[in-house]
């Protein structure tokens, strides 16, 4: 099968109000998810890029959570603002954005 | 951050009844979906492994469709009888499973 150059996954995670960690969906992940979409095949990745929603992503403090294969790359606290960075220079160019890399904390 | 070892995605994409090229979803997707989380657990590797339901993997007429990264390995046609066989020898042995591997077919 035609494998994707680039797999990006979106945590659409909700815990219920109030939880300590909170979550991805609570801080917006389902417009932001819908966004990179709309922008990846408004920027005609969308024949090499699949973006998907999942299930918690396990960074529910640290989020919006988004991870892309094959390169392994984790972000945290991405915001619609730096969907177009994500796009242009990782998905398009292959150089994954330093400032948003996940920091090394335990699975939640 | 401590990366799992093995990142298993489960397409739970469901289309309405009578789509010519069915989904994962009406396949069962939702029931493997969670058996596969419960023996993930189950055997000790949970520590190790994150299992996520996602939106459409793009196989909707080979589903239930199943990718795992980082090896970037996808399986057609997956049944509850396969998961087993998926964890044995592909997440804890690290063999993927020749038998389930996806077909060359254009993204749907």
């Amino acid at each position: 099968m035609p494998k994707p150059e680039r797999h990006v996954l979106v945590c659409l995670n909700t815990r219920p109000p109030g939880n300590s960690k909170g979550s991805c969906g609570e801080k917006g992940a389902e417009a932001l998810f819908e966004q990179l979409k709309a922008m990846v095949k408004g920027r005609g990745l969308g024949e090499r890029v699949i973006v998907n929603r999942t299930s918690c992503l396990k960074h529910c403090s640290r989020g919006i959570t988004v991870a892309v294969y094959p390169e392994n790359v984790w972000y945290s606290g991405v915001e619609e603002a730096d969907l177009g960075e994500i796009c242009s220079s990782h998905l398009e160019e292959g150089r994954p954005l330093a400032r948003l890399l996940m920091p090394d904390i335990p699975w939640e």
